[in-house]
């Protein structure tokens, strides 16, 4: 049985990863629908090689046989809906799926952190299921495989980012290049920066209190520099199961397509403990790293106060890597917006939306009105 | 619902820490057996504690209700049969319990080792089943919980004992008091001297090989000082999975009785992976450590070679604490054992008992021969 995908941002680093698995296993996945926000050379590659019944780019450029992200999210055609668009735009899409009870493999972490409880609400309501791609959130899913216990603790791991042992005059210095080198993995823009500064950690704490049901004070952070553990559990025995692998997204991307199996694919790497030799573990340090505890606030807060700390983390990172903003401004800048936002505590779509938009504003006119770097 | 639980072997380390956990979880566990060697006050003690219905003692002094070991393996009261008695003397033991369908809570190695294909054989027939209680067993059988694609790797760690950076000089005046004291595990005299020699680790692979149903080449050693991370298990598509908790065997000794379920045991410590810091690993030394070897070639020859090396291992650590052999003649007198057993390919249990006692008498002799130490 073939399992039909369709790739909503398939020009991505998610996307573009995610069809090496396709073009891996030809017997086992096939192509239904592609999708990107512009057309480029990439993307008309990509439907030439795959010749999806399904095509769209969002500024209207490519539709063929749809008219919507929502359309092929949602089409009868569809069995798994890889969603690696980044930021709140994928809401619609998530929703969509979610409505139509599709299988969701979920590379955005933006839908569920801002829209986490009516995401999880549709799910339950339609039967569609949520299938995590971020290698933690992929680890701690693979660590509960056949428990019939709940686990007492998630423990995420981090790299720390490049920055890890900077000192605050070092991290006020530094740059958008400097930021965009991740010392272990291969990843988009966005969430490279926020790596850095550990508002990617702050995120995922977030989606995992949603994906699996976990209070927050029951998820942990800790720094892994080698990021071969991708987290752990802790179960109520004191027994902790890890998932550990070279870091490749391609890993976490194909279970969640192979899944309840396992695929052999010799394009991904093989770990060998004996040659890694060590691996270390530390508390995070929220004085250097302030991201992540505003993250985490936001996130107990709840209601559209996440929506808040997405859409104001991405305009800031969007404003630091144009140059407008230090590296140490992005949290100031964060929880500006944060402390003047109004919230709805139990938010519709439509809120969250509007909330995403009032912050991005926010942002970018408090930036400017200081002038800070314009 | 109270499961039922006899325990043979029960005033050594294994037998005393399995009634920890029966003491702390009252309304889930009793004591319908106990049985040990020979008598002596703790073993009073625990039959006036726990007022077993069946109780044994191999020098027959004690026979409540039941004339042998056997017979309290296989009673039809008895839900799990924990063997906790060292050495192939469980044999039998495990061989009963296994006849009857029996839940058998495995924390013998050289039964499995001796015997696997027979003891698997019978359990097959019977509908038995075995729960391992080594750390290392129960950290595979934790990690392929859910799992629905056999593993391709399975990866034992083992601490390194107390010598691991001993040159050849420093090994060969090592004394029976300095090989007792072990690093990080609490555990029997003869086991404690197998981890110090790895033979113990050779042990646990030919059992993994049998529990798992591997082969030998799929089976990977890695040394692990820490002792934190308890074994892993490889997967087709590249991803390991790791079970990791402080050292303390009450843990898989509960899981083992708690399975498929786990209980919160505040008596059980719990782990903080940002303490502990660092986990190192780095492949076993097979020229220090040549008992690794040894076993993992009698493992592979099968028939009878395993129970010869599970005989001249007992006999030559048997000597070693009493001071007739150096530690660095521990695995030259279990190889010349080897060397001079007649094998037979496909052994009855009847085999595989008198080629132990064949091995034991031809290292007595040899070591008496060559009046080496006496």
């Amino acid at each position: 049985m073939i399992t039909k995908l369709a790739i909503l941002g398939s020009t991505g680093s998610i996307g573009t990863q995610t069809l090496d698995i396709v073009r891996k296993f030809p017997d086992r996945l096939a192509i239904v629908g592609l999708a990107t926000g512009h057309v480029t050379p990439l993307f008309s590659q990509q439907i030439a090689e795959f010749e999806p019944q399904l095509a769209f780019t969002a500024d209207n450029l490519t539709t063929k046989n749809c008219q919507s992200l929502e359309e092929i999210s949602a089409h009868p055609d569809v069995d798994i809906v890889v969603i690696a668009i980044p930021g709140y735009a994928a809401l619609t899409s998530v929703m969509a799926a979610a409505h139509a009870g599709k299988i969701i493999a979920l590379a955005n972490k933006e839908s569920l952190v801002c829209a986490g409880e009516i995401i999880l609400a549709e799910v339950a309501k339609s039967g569609a299921t949520l299938r995590p791609v971020d290698s933690e959130h992929s680890a701690i899913w693979q660590c509960l495989s056949g428990e019939s216990t709940p686990p007492v603790r998630l423990i995420l791991t981090a790299s720390g980012g490049p920055f890890r042992r900077y000192n605050q005059t070092e991290l006020t210095a530094v740059s958008a290049e400097d930021a965009l080198r991740h010392p272990s993995w291969r990843m988009g823009r966005k969430v490279t920066i926020d790596s850095a500064t550990l508002l990617n950690k702050g995120l995922e704490v977030i989606e995992a209190h949603h994906l699996f049901q976990m209070p927050y004070d029951k998820i942990d952070i800790v720094i892994h520099p080698q990021s071969i553990v991708h987290s752990l559990v802790e179960f109520e025995d004191g027994s902790l199961k890890a998932q550990l692998s070279s870091p490749d997204m391609r890993l976490p991307i194909q279970y969640a397509l192979s899944y309840p199996h396992r695929w052999n694919n010799d394009n991904l790497p093989k770990l060998d403990l004996a040659k890694t030799g060590r691996l270390d573990f530390e508390p995070p340090d929220h004085t250097r790293f302030p991201c992540l505890a505003l993250a985490l606030e936001a996130g107990k807060k709840g209601g559209t106060y996440p929506a808040v700390l997405c859409a104001a983390g991405e305009c800031a990172v969007d404003l630091f890597l144009a140059g407008q903003l230090r590296f140490t401004d992005i949290a100031p800048v964060i929880e500006s917006g944060l402390a003047a936002h109004s919230p709805i505590m139990r938010p519709f779509i439509a809120d969250v939306i509007a909330a995403s938009h009032w912050a991005r504003d926010a942002v970018k006119k408090s930036v400017q009105k200081e002038r800070r770097y314009c």
